[in-house]
Protein backbone atom coordinates (compact mmCIF):
# COMPACT_ATOMS: atom_id res chain seq x y z
CA UNK A 1 0.00 0.00 0.00
CA UNK A 2 1.50 3.05 -0.79
CA UNK A 3 2.25 5.85 2.19
CA UNK A 4 0.24 8.72 0.36
CA UNK A 5 -3.00 6.21 -0.11
CA UNK A 6 -4.17 6.71 3.55
CA UNK A 7 -6.17 9.41 4.32
CA UNK A 8 -5.10 11.43 7.27
CA UNK A 9 -6.92 12.35 10.45
CA UNK A 10 -8.07 15.53 12.45
CA UNK A 11 -6.90 15.34 16.15
CA UNK A 12 -8.69 17.74 18.39
CA UNK A 13 -6.96 18.36 21.65
CA UNK A 14 -9.41 21.18 23.54
CA UNK A 15 -9.90 21.56 27.69
CA UNK A 16 -10.08 24.69 30.03
CA UNK A 17 -7.27 27.12 29.95
CA UNK A 18 -4.81 25.51 32.33
CA UNK A 19 -5.40 22.00 31.06
CA UNK A 20 -1.41 21.99 29.23
CA UNK A 21 -3.20 21.63 25.87
CA UNK A 22 -0.62 24.14 24.32
CA UNK A 23 2.57 22.30 26.08
CA UNK A 24 0.86 19.21 24.34
CA UNK A 25 0.32 20.45 21.16
CA UNK A 26 3.57 21.52 20.73
CA UNK A 27 4.75 18.74 21.84
CA UNK A 28 3.23 16.67 19.49
CA UNK A 29 3.97 18.54 16.39
CA UNK A 30 7.45 16.74 15.72
CA UNK A 31 6.34 13.66 16.05
CA UNK A 32 6.20 11.51 12.30
CA UNK A 33 2.64 12.82 10.32
CA UNK A 34 1.85 14.92 12.84
CA UNK A 35 0.65 18.68 11.46
CA UNK A 36 -0.28 21.82 13.55
CA UNK A 37 -3.10 23.26 12.56
CA UNK A 38 -2.93 27.21 12.74
CA UNK A 39 -5.43 29.47 13.56
CA UNK A 40 -5.94 32.85 12.91
CA UNK A 41 -6.63 35.15 15.44
CA UNK A 42 -7.38 38.80 16.04
CA UNK A 43 -5.79 39.46 19.59
CA UNK A 44 -2.19 40.85 19.83
CA UNK A 45 0.77 38.52 19.64
CA UNK A 46 1.98 37.61 23.27
CA UNK A 47 5.74 38.18 24.00
CA UNK A 48 7.96 35.45 21.74
CA UNK A 49 4.50 34.15 19.18
CA UNK A 50 5.55 34.53 15.67
CA UNK A 51 3.07 35.02 12.69
CA UNK A 52 2.68 31.95 11.06
CA UNK A 53 4.21 29.80 13.60
CA UNK A 54 2.20 30.28 16.42
CA UNK A 55 -1.37 31.52 15.34
CA UNK A 56 -1.45 34.18 11.76
CA UNK A 57 -2.61 37.61 13.30
CA UNK A 58 -5.00 39.80 11.95
CA UNK A 59 -7.06 42.28 11.76
CA UNK A 60 -11.14 42.36 12.18
CA UNK A 61 -11.85 43.03 8.93
CA UNK A 62 -9.78 40.19 7.10
CA UNK A 63 -11.03 38.18 9.73
CA UNK A 64 -14.76 38.82 9.06
CA UNK A 65 -14.44 38.73 5.06
CA UNK A 66 -13.06 35.13 5.42
CA UNK A 67 -16.15 33.95 7.89
CA UNK A 68 -18.44 35.73 5.86
CA UNK A 69 -16.83 33.50 2.86
CA UNK A 70 -17.39 30.08 4.95
CA UNK A 71 -13.68 29.86 5.10
CA UNK A 72 -13.33 28.71 8.58
CA UNK A 73 -13.69 24.97 9.86
CA UNK A 74 -14.84 26.92 13.18
CA UNK A 75 -13.87 30.11 14.78
CA UNK A 76 -14.91 31.69 17.96
CA UNK A 77 -14.73 34.80 20.10
CA UNK A 78 -12.74 34.32 23.54
CA UNK A 79 -12.15 37.31 25.69
CA UNK A 80 -13.11 39.73 23.57
CA UNK A 81 -10.57 38.81 20.20
CA UNK A 82 -11.80 36.01 17.15
CA UNK A 83 -10.11 32.90 16.73
CA UNK A 84 -10.67 30.72 13.61
CA UNK A 85 -9.21 28.07 11.60
CA UNK A 86 -8.31 27.92 8.10
CA UNK A 87 -10.31 24.80 6.30
CA UNK A 88 -8.23 24.89 2.93
CA UNK A 89 -4.95 24.24 5.50
CA UNK A 90 -6.68 20.82 7.24
CA UNK A 91 -8.20 20.07 4.02
CA UNK A 92 -4.51 19.96 2.63
CA UNK A 93 -2.70 18.00 4.98
CA UNK A 94 -5.00 15.34 5.42
CA UNK A 95 -5.23 14.48 2.05
CA UNK A 96 -1.45 14.27 2.77
CA UNK A 97 -2.15 11.36 5.04
CA UNK A 98 -1.19 13.66 8.44
CA UNK A 99 -2.74 13.58 11.58
CA UNK A 100 -3.87 17.62 11.80
CA UNK A 101 -3.73 18.66 15.32
CA UNK A 102 -5.76 21.48 16.28
CA UNK A 103 -5.64 23.34 19.59
CA UNK A 104 -8.85 25.14 20.64
CA UNK A 105 -11.19 25.81 23.33
CA UNK A 106 -14.27 23.67 24.02
CA UNK A 107 -16.88 25.83 21.75
CA UNK A 108 -14.46 25.63 18.78
CA UNK A 109 -13.97 22.01 19.42
CA UNK A 110 -18.18 21.31 19.50
CA UNK A 111 -18.07 23.66 16.14
CA UNK A 112 -15.50 21.06 14.24
CA UNK A 113 -16.87 18.24 15.73
CA UNK A 114 -20.79 19.09 14.19
CA UNK A 115 -18.93 19.92 10.79
CA UNK A 116 -16.36 17.13 10.50
CA UNK A 117 -17.81 14.43 12.58
CA UNK A 118 -14.79 11.89 11.67
CA UNK A 119 -12.47 14.47 14.09
CA UNK A 120 -10.93 13.25 17.26
CA UNK A 121 -12.08 15.06 19.98
CA UNK A 122 -9.84 14.44 23.10
CA UNK A 123 -10.28 16.52 26.25
CA UNK A 124 -7.32 17.42 28.26
CA UNK A 125 -8.05 17.84 31.94
CA UNK A 126 -5.51 18.36 34.92
CA UNK A 127 -5.94 16.01 37.72
CA UNK A 128 -8.35 18.46 39.85
CA UNK A 129 -10.11 21.65 40.00
CA UNK A 130 -6.97 23.28 42.45
CA UNK A 131 -4.05 22.05 39.27
CA UNK A 132 -6.15 23.96 37.43
CA UNK A 133 -6.08 27.37 39.37
CA UNK A 134 -2.73 26.51 40.47
CA UNK A 135 -1.40 26.61 36.65
CA UNK A 136 -3.45 29.68 35.67
CA UNK A 137 -1.78 31.54 38.64
CA UNK A 138 1.59 29.98 37.67
CA UNK A 139 1.32 31.06 33.98
CA UNK A 140 1.76 35.04 35.15
CA UNK A 141 0.02 36.42 32.22
CA UNK A 142 -3.42 36.95 33.61
CA UNK A 143 -4.85 39.04 36.45
CA UNK A 144 -6.56 38.13 38.93
CA UNK A 145 -9.78 38.77 37.47
CA UNK A 146 -9.07 37.02 34.56
CA UNK A 147 -8.03 34.22 36.26
CA UNK A 148 -11.15 33.92 38.40
CA UNK A 149 -13.07 34.27 34.24
CA UNK A 150 -10.98 31.32 33.48
CA UNK A 151 -11.80 29.12 36.29
CA UNK A 152 -15.81 29.96 36.35
CA UNK A 153 -15.58 28.69 32.67
CA UNK A 154 -13.55 25.90 33.04
CA UNK A 155 -16.37 24.60 35.18
CA UNK A 156 -18.73 25.11 32.00
CA UNK A 157 -16.60 23.44 30.14
CA UNK A 158 -16.57 20.30 32.06
CA UNK A 159 -19.88 19.91 31.72
CA UNK A 160 -18.80 19.68 27.68
CA UNK A 161 -16.89 16.14 28.62
CA UNK A 162 -19.28 13.81 27.66
CA UNK A 163 -19.37 15.13 23.86
CA UNK A 164 -15.63 13.87 23.57
CA UNK A 165 -14.42 10.84 22.25
CA UNK A 166 -11.68 10.47 25.10
CA UNK A 167 -10.59 12.35 27.96
CA UNK A 168 -6.83 12.42 28.73
CA UNK A 169 -5.73 13.50 32.25
CA UNK A 170 -2.59 15.98 32.31
CA UNK A 171 -0.93 14.72 35.39
CA UNK A 172 2.35 13.67 33.85
CA UNK A 173 2.81 14.99 30.53
CA UNK A 174 5.54 12.33 29.53
CA UNK A 175 1.96 9.98 30.26
CA UNK A 176 -0.54 12.12 28.49
CA UNK A 177 1.81 12.08 25.23
CA UNK A 178 1.63 8.05 25.63
CA UNK A 179 -2.22 8.11 26.33
CA UNK A 180 -2.60 10.90 23.17
CA UNK A 181 -0.33 8.69 20.80
CA UNK A 182 -2.75 5.19 22.14
CA UNK A 183 -6.07 7.28 20.91
CA UNK A 184 -4.23 8.05 17.62
CA UNK A 185 -2.99 4.37 16.98
CA UNK A 186 -6.36 3.23 18.06
CA UNK A 187 -8.26 5.25 15.82
CA UNK A 188 -6.37 4.25 12.66
CA UNK A 189 -7.91 0.74 13.63
CA UNK A 190 -11.73 2.19 12.56
CA UNK A 191 -13.15 0.17 9.63
CA UNK A 192 -13.94 3.24 7.85
CA UNK A 193 -10.28 4.37 7.94
CA UNK A 194 -8.84 1.06 6.20
CA UNK A 195 -10.34 0.99 2.77
CA UNK A 196 -6.96 -0.05 1.80
CA UNK A 197 -6.44 -2.99 3.98
CA UNK A 198 -10.05 -4.47 2.74
CA UNK A 199 -8.92 -3.71 -0.87
CA UNK A 200 -5.76 -5.69 -0.03
CA UNK A 201 -7.64 -8.56 1.31
CA UNK A 202 -9.31 -9.43 -2.05
CA UNK A 203 -6.34 -8.18 -3.93
CA UNK A 204 -5.76 -11.60 -5.19
CA UNK A 205 -9.42 -12.20 -5.87
CA UNK A 206 -10.74 -10.05 -7.96
CA UNK A 207 -14.03 -11.65 -8.81
CA UNK A 208 -15.03 -11.41 -4.73
CA UNK A 209 -17.94 -9.31 -3.98
CA UNK A 210 -17.13 -6.97 -0.89
CA UNK B 1 -8.63 5.32 43.60
CA UNK B 2 -9.52 2.74 44.42
CA UNK B 3 -8.79 -0.25 41.89
CA UNK B 4 -11.90 -2.13 42.17
CA UNK B 5 -14.12 1.31 41.90
CA UNK B 6 -13.72 1.30 37.70
CA UNK B 7 -15.52 -1.11 35.69
CA UNK B 8 -14.08 -3.11 33.27
CA UNK B 9 -15.19 -3.63 29.48
CA UNK B 10 -16.09 -6.43 26.95
CA UNK B 11 -13.85 -7.01 24.00
CA UNK B 12 -15.28 -9.29 21.62
CA UNK B 13 -12.67 -10.39 19.32
CA UNK B 14 -14.27 -12.12 15.92
CA UNK B 15 -13.43 -13.13 12.59
CA UNK B 16 -13.90 -15.72 10.07
CA UNK B 17 -12.63 -18.61 10.37
CA UNK B 18 -8.63 -19.13 9.95
CA UNK B 19 -8.73 -15.28 11.34
CA UNK B 20 -6.88 -16.39 14.50
CA UNK B 21 -8.89 -15.28 17.02
CA UNK B 22 -8.20 -18.29 19.27
CA UNK B 23 -5.12 -17.67 18.82
CA UNK B 24 -4.91 -14.26 20.15
CA UNK B 25 -7.35 -14.76 22.46
CA UNK B 26 -5.61 -17.48 24.21
CA UNK B 27 -2.38 -14.91 23.86
CA UNK B 28 -4.43 -12.03 25.63
CA UNK B 29 -5.85 -14.06 28.70
CA UNK B 30 -2.68 -14.47 31.00
CA UNK B 31 -2.49 -10.18 30.67
CA UNK B 32 -2.87 -8.31 33.54
CA UNK B 33 -6.36 -7.67 34.29
CA UNK B 34 -8.28 -9.66 30.86
CA UNK B 35 -10.66 -12.71 31.80
CA UNK B 36 -11.71 -15.06 29.49
CA UNK B 37 -15.56 -15.57 28.80
CA UNK B 38 -16.19 -19.19 28.78
CA UNK B 39 -18.70 -20.85 26.16
CA UNK B 40 -20.83 -23.33 26.53
CA UNK B 41 -21.65 -25.43 23.29
CA UNK B 42 -23.49 -28.70 22.75
CA UNK B 43 -20.86 -29.88 20.05
CA UNK B 44 -18.05 -32.32 21.23
CA UNK B 45 -14.79 -31.67 22.26
CA UNK B 46 -11.91 -31.60 20.04
CA UNK B 47 -8.84 -33.68 21.13
CA UNK B 48 -7.25 -32.05 24.03
CA UNK B 49 -10.17 -29.30 24.74
CA UNK B 50 -11.18 -29.19 28.58
CA UNK B 51 -14.37 -29.01 29.80
CA UNK B 52 -14.81 -25.77 31.93
CA UNK B 53 -11.70 -24.09 29.72
CA UNK B 54 -12.13 -24.25 26.39
CA UNK B 55 -15.84 -24.49 26.40
CA UNK B 56 -17.84 -25.61 29.34
CA UNK B 57 -20.06 -28.62 26.88
CA UNK B 58 -23.19 -29.47 27.60
CA UNK B 59 -26.50 -31.57 25.74
CA UNK B 60 -29.07 -29.94 24.36
CA UNK B 61 -31.80 -30.37 26.92
CA UNK B 62 -29.18 -28.51 29.48
CA UNK B 63 -29.09 -25.49 26.69
CA UNK B 64 -32.07 -24.60 25.58
CA UNK B 65 -33.40 -24.80 29.28
CA UNK B 66 -30.48 -21.74 29.61
CA UNK B 67 -31.54 -20.22 26.22
CA UNK B 68 -35.14 -19.95 27.34
CA UNK B 69 -34.57 -18.17 31.00
CA UNK B 70 -32.62 -15.41 28.57
CA UNK B 71 -29.18 -16.41 30.40
CA UNK B 72 -26.91 -16.09 27.14
CA UNK B 73 -25.08 -12.95 25.87
CA UNK B 74 -25.49 -14.33 22.76
CA UNK B 75 -26.05 -17.51 21.39
CA UNK B 76 -26.06 -18.82 17.71
CA UNK B 77 -25.94 -22.35 15.78
CA UNK B 78 -22.90 -22.98 13.89
CA UNK B 79 -22.09 -26.42 11.93
CA UNK B 80 -25.23 -27.54 13.52
CA UNK B 81 -23.79 -26.97 17.10
CA UNK B 82 -24.77 -24.92 19.69
CA UNK B 83 -22.62 -22.20 21.42
CA UNK B 84 -23.95 -19.36 24.05
CA UNK B 85 -21.90 -16.86 26.71
CA UNK B 86 -23.37 -17.54 29.99
CA UNK B 87 -24.47 -13.61 31.36
CA UNK B 88 -23.71 -14.14 34.62
CA UNK B 89 -20.11 -14.65 34.49
CA UNK B 90 -19.58 -12.09 32.25
CA UNK B 91 -21.63 -9.71 34.23
CA UNK B 92 -19.09 -10.72 37.00
CA UNK B 93 -15.75 -10.01 35.60
CA UNK B 94 -16.84 -6.91 34.21
CA UNK B 95 -17.71 -5.51 37.57
CA UNK B 96 -14.74 -6.82 39.17
CA UNK B 97 -13.16 -4.12 36.58
CA UNK B 98 -11.61 -6.84 34.19
CA UNK B 99 -11.78 -6.14 30.45
CA UNK B 100 -13.52 -10.16 29.89
CA UNK B 101 -12.46 -11.06 26.32
CA UNK B 102 -15.25 -13.26 23.93
CA UNK B 103 -13.88 -14.97 21.43
CA UNK B 104 -16.75 -15.58 19.10
CA UNK B 105 -18.10 -15.94 15.72
CA UNK B 106 -19.78 -12.72 13.55
CA UNK B 107 -23.01 -13.75 14.16
CA UNK B 108 -22.52 -13.75 17.72
CA UNK B 109 -20.71 -10.66 17.79
CA UNK B 110 -23.21 -8.68 16.43
CA UNK B 111 -26.18 -9.55 18.88
CA UNK B 112 -23.69 -8.81 21.72
CA UNK B 113 -23.16 -5.58 20.71
CA UNK B 114 -27.22 -4.91 20.66
CA UNK B 115 -27.40 -6.01 24.11
CA UNK B 116 -24.48 -4.18 25.38
CA UNK B 117 -23.66 -1.43 22.41
CA UNK B 118 -20.48 -0.69 25.06
CA UNK B 119 -18.56 -3.55 23.92
CA UNK B 120 -15.34 -3.40 21.80
CA UNK B 121 -15.96 -4.97 18.54
CA UNK B 122 -12.69 -5.96 16.91
CA UNK B 123 -12.68 -7.65 13.79
CA UNK B 124 -9.31 -10.27 13.36
CA UNK B 125 -8.52 -10.48 9.29
CA UNK B 126 -5.98 -12.11 7.50
CA UNK B 127 -3.95 -10.27 5.49
CA UNK B 128 -5.69 -11.83 2.23
CA UNK B 129 -8.13 -14.53 1.58
CA UNK B 130 -5.44 -16.80 0.18
CA UNK B 131 -3.97 -16.55 3.53
CA UNK B 132 -7.21 -17.22 5.27
CA UNK B 133 -7.33 -20.74 2.85
CA UNK B 134 -4.19 -21.19 3.52
CA UNK B 135 -4.65 -21.50 6.96
CA UNK B 136 -7.65 -23.46 7.46
CA UNK B 137 -6.28 -25.59 5.20
CA UNK B 138 -3.12 -26.13 7.30
CA UNK B 139 -5.15 -26.41 10.23
CA UNK B 140 -5.84 -30.24 9.17
CA UNK B 141 -9.08 -30.97 11.47
CA UNK B 142 -11.27 -29.64 8.66
CA UNK B 143 -11.81 -31.76 5.54
CA UNK B 144 -12.79 -29.97 2.10
CA UNK B 145 -16.36 -29.33 1.92
CA UNK B 146 -16.01 -27.41 5.49
CA UNK B 147 -12.77 -25.57 4.31
CA UNK B 148 -15.03 -24.22 0.90
CA UNK B 149 -18.01 -24.12 3.36
CA UNK B 150 -15.87 -21.82 6.00
CA UNK B 151 -14.58 -19.58 3.01
CA UNK B 152 -17.80 -18.93 1.22
CA UNK B 153 -18.88 -17.65 4.71
CA UNK B 154 -16.28 -15.15 5.29
CA UNK B 155 -17.03 -13.98 2.49
CA UNK B 156 -20.39 -12.99 4.07
CA UNK B 157 -18.80 -11.92 7.01
CA UNK B 158 -16.55 -9.64 5.76
CA UNK B 159 -19.65 -7.49 4.57
CA UNK B 160 -20.16 -6.82 8.20
CA UNK B 161 -17.01 -5.61 8.86
CA UNK B 162 -18.52 -1.61 8.78
CA UNK B 163 -20.81 -2.79 12.34
CA UNK B 164 -17.48 -3.36 14.11
CA UNK B 165 -15.46 -0.82 16.21
CA UNK B 166 -12.19 -1.91 14.99
CA UNK B 167 -10.53 -3.57 12.50
CA UNK B 168 -6.76 -5.57 13.37
CA UNK B 169 -5.29 -7.48 10.56
CA UNK B 170 -3.81 -10.53 12.07
CA UNK B 171 -0.39 -11.01 9.88
CA UNK B 172 2.08 -10.96 12.61
CA UNK B 173 0.62 -12.23 15.91
CA UNK B 174 2.63 -10.18 18.29
CA UNK B 175 1.81 -6.84 15.69
CA UNK B 176 -1.89 -8.44 16.10
CA UNK B 177 -1.75 -8.62 20.26
CA UNK B 178 0.10 -4.54 20.33
CA UNK B 179 -2.65 -3.37 18.13
CA UNK B 180 -5.24 -4.69 20.75
CA UNK B 181 -3.66 -3.52 24.05
CA UNK B 182 -3.78 -0.22 22.48
CA UNK B 183 -7.48 -0.71 21.48
CA UNK B 184 -8.03 -1.45 25.08
CA UNK B 185 -5.80 0.87 26.24
CA UNK B 186 -7.76 3.76 24.21
CA UNK B 187 -10.97 2.13 25.24
CA UNK B 188 -10.51 3.51 28.93
CA UNK B 189 -9.94 6.71 27.69
CA UNK B 190 -14.01 7.12 26.91
CA UNK B 191 -15.15 9.87 29.00
CA UNK B 192 -18.10 7.54 30.08
CA UNK B 193 -15.74 4.65 31.55
CA UNK B 194 -13.75 8.13 33.99
CA UNK B 195 -16.61 8.99 36.48
CA UNK B 196 -13.81 8.52 38.87
CA UNK B 197 -11.16 10.82 37.31
CA UNK B 198 -14.07 13.58 37.09
CA UNK B 199 -15.05 12.97 40.67
CA UNK B 200 -11.69 13.54 41.68
CA UNK B 201 -11.10 16.52 39.17
CA UNK B 202 -14.04 17.94 41.76
CA UNK B 203 -12.80 16.13 44.83
CA UNK B 204 -11.61 18.89 46.95
CA UNK B 205 -14.02 21.67 45.46
CA UNK B 206 -17.59 19.54 46.79
CA UNK B 207 -19.51 22.84 46.37
CA UNK B 208 -18.33 22.85 42.53
CA UNK B 209 -21.69 21.61 40.27
CA UNK B 210 -21.03 19.37 37.14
Amino acid sequence: MPLGAEKGQLLIISGPSGSGKGTVTKKLIPCDNFALSVSMTTRAPRPGEIDGVDYIFCDKDEFVSIRDNDGFLEHATFSGNYYGTPISYVDQKISQGQTVVLEIEVVGALQVKDKYPDAILVFLMPPTFEDLRKRLMERGTECEDEIERRTRRAREEMTELSKYDYLVVNDDIEQAMRDIHMVVKAEKMKPHRNQCKIDSFYGNNPDVDI
